[in-house]
């Protein structure tokens, strides 16, 4: 029953968590290189010492993937200052890096040093995930690889999957029970859930896939049609896969409190255009400003945590690639257009599912000679800008 | 009486004023281009109708140069986000670009509607200065030439200091008449001093060289010697230049409350390491981080700016280039080894006044026969990783 599943879950991935029935079993591996702290980070403090610090809250450990990227780049020091969790929230950073970015890695951590971030209490950098993860009580997973010339998706999902399905295991092994994952390296939808089944003790509510940037890009563009400011669209939910076959609903969304339909009378333009610009906008982006859209990736992870650490404005919903726990949205509506694309995103979902299934333990799928899952992906539905 | 003056002003550029007696009288130049607003940000809306925001202030315009690069990136989400002027300022942004960046400046202005701060309500974008300064309350200078290959300081100074003496003109026709400046691409005191020349009709004590990125990096750097976190050290000052002459000023900065000497019995490392560590900083993160210190240039903007509007902990002090309206510290000591690094830097900062007499509208310097100020710069001190 998909439907009730989607209706009751408002996410997508419940369908993966309802079919895939053997859970991996955790190695132990060796640790590869221990995570050390950085700098001025490895000095010991006490904050119930001190009458500015000492009725802040416990801290809690982050820890970020792909840490010397762009995204990290402008999100670590979003972290940093507050802006996230709060002004009284202390916060320790724990960076992942790969062997070739490590110094890169201390670069980071120097900047990090270099401005003073009161709540900023410890940052430690490593490239084993299994000791950078130690604690983690927020992982946040951006890392990830781009694909290279000639690559085809399946290569790309395989590749990556194998990044996530190691990192699933280290959070199993070392995270905090209850830590919270947030997937924004691409495919993330399908990086989410093998990260998701190999880290079996860790509750499947917990796992996201970053679907934020697409929803805050939905909304502008709503905005922009309407004639209105952005802060007034509102329940926006991004169906499906972070690919071309997503379904950004505009038939749920509102803008000043009534549905877009009675808003934008152009259901032309919302049936046949409005997708299409919210997906081309990362393309778009990269030919203006020749990289990525990191700083405004960075802005909707912050949009995503809040929208988990804080309580929802009162009529109002967000979207999360994974399980749900939080309180699931009753009220959502379907009509038939809207069925067709999530049933199309759905089944590439299926099928990306199939094709990293000797990546999440799923052994009812068929594979070839090498042991690699059979993989028939039927197009190429990356987004532009995210090659 | 130069140490007199330091004492009363602990800003810098004061020794400028009371010796450059020529204002320059402003000419009218023809606009080259339109500021523009751009996309969502060209609806009008009104924030007093709604209820989330009839309590705020009054919008104010924050102009930025140099808005497609990476400084930028980094700071124009904080300034949209509220981190720096808080959750009930809405903000206008109006981005000085150039005609090469002009496509990347588009690129940013989609990225702030796809982050859909509320606070931000206008961006408008452009590459004359005389449109985009139009009412700006606040000048944030960030773009320069950076220093080709083979290029003398002599030239550098020239090619920027036109550059800053144009924007100057444009601020004192065009901004409101209580603008304040804050001029970050280099040579920063210089360029300062030139803008603040051919802006006469602002205040002096509004202009500001951004010397908070060596402060924090003094900051951090004493921390680590003392083997304390960074929010113990106080009383920070960076005096004279921005180059390899600038003095940081260990003798008055505290940790802990302590003098640093009483914390720091490495009287050695204090005269001979200290200095060289906080300067060598920017050239080590280059290095390590294959491109220059954006993201912490960007933060100590943030803690500049917000040391100019709200007011400074009780026994704290901050300094800034430029000269001081604000309280100025009276309490500020000198010894030998302080006052002979402070009488270099100034040497040095009379000298490219010389260099750029030119464009201030000092008649009383010897000019060379293309109408150039001479200069004589003995040695160059552009500091590591601002090349």
């Amino acid at each position: 029953m998909d439907f009730i599943d989607l209706q009751i879950n408002g996410f997508w991935l419940f369908l993966y968590l309802s079919q895939v029935k053997t859970p991996i079993p955790v190695q132990a591996e060796s640790p590869k290189g221990k995570s050390e702290c950085y700098g001025v980070f490895c000095l010991t403090y006490d904050l119930k010492a001190e009458e500015e610090t000492k009725s802040w809250k416990k801290l809690i450990n982050i820890a970020v993937s792909g840490a010397a990227g762009m995204i990290s780049n402008h999100l670590l020091f979003k972290l940093a200052s507050g802006e996230v969790f709060g002004p009284d929230q202390p916060i320790a950073l724990k960076l992942l890096g790969s062997e070739r970015s490590i110094q890169a890695l201390e670069g980071v951590a120097m900047e990090l040093e270099d401005s003073l971030f009161p709540l900023l209490r410890e940052v430690s950098i490593g490239i084993d995930p299994y000791e950078v993860f130690q604690d983690a009580e927020w992982a946040l997973l951006i890392g990830a690889k781009p694909r290279g010339p000639g690559m085809e998706r399946a290569d790309l999902l395989d590749i990556n999957g194998q990044i996530f399905a190691e990192q699933g295991k280290a959070l199993n092994a070392s995270a905090s029970r209850n830590v919270k994952v947030m997937v924004v390296g691409n495919p993330c939808n399908t990086n989410a859930l093998i990260c998701m089944k190999n880290a079996p003790n860790i509750p499947a509510k917990n796992f996201h896939a970053l679907t934020r940037l697409d929803e805050n890009r939905a909304k502008c563009q709503l905005a922009l049609k309407a004639g209105v400011f952005y802060d007034q669209v509102s329940n926006m939910t991004i169906w499906g896969n972070h690919s071309t076959t997503q379904v950004p609903d505009f038939l749920n969304a509102r803008i000043n409190g009534l549905p877009v339909k009675e808003v934008i009378k152009d259901h032309n333009w919302l049936e046949e255009e409005f997708t299409e610009k919210v997906q081309k906008r990362g393309g778009v982006l990269i030919q203006k400003w020749g990289r990525s859209s990191a700083a405004s990736t960075a802005v909707s992870i912050v949009d995503a945590i809040k929208s988990l650490i804080t309580p929802t404005p009162e009529g109002d919903w967000f979207s999360s690639g994974g399980d749900g726990d939080y309180e699931l949205v009753k009220e959502v509506i379907f009509d038939d257009y809207l069925l067709s694309r999530i049933r199309k995103t759905e089944a590439e979902l299926l099928a990306e599912k199939r094709c990293v299934a000797h990546l999440t333990g799923d052994v009812s799928v068929r594979k070839t000679k090498s042991g690699i899952a059979f993989c028939d992906l039927p197009e190429d539905t990356m987004l532009p800008g995210e090659m």
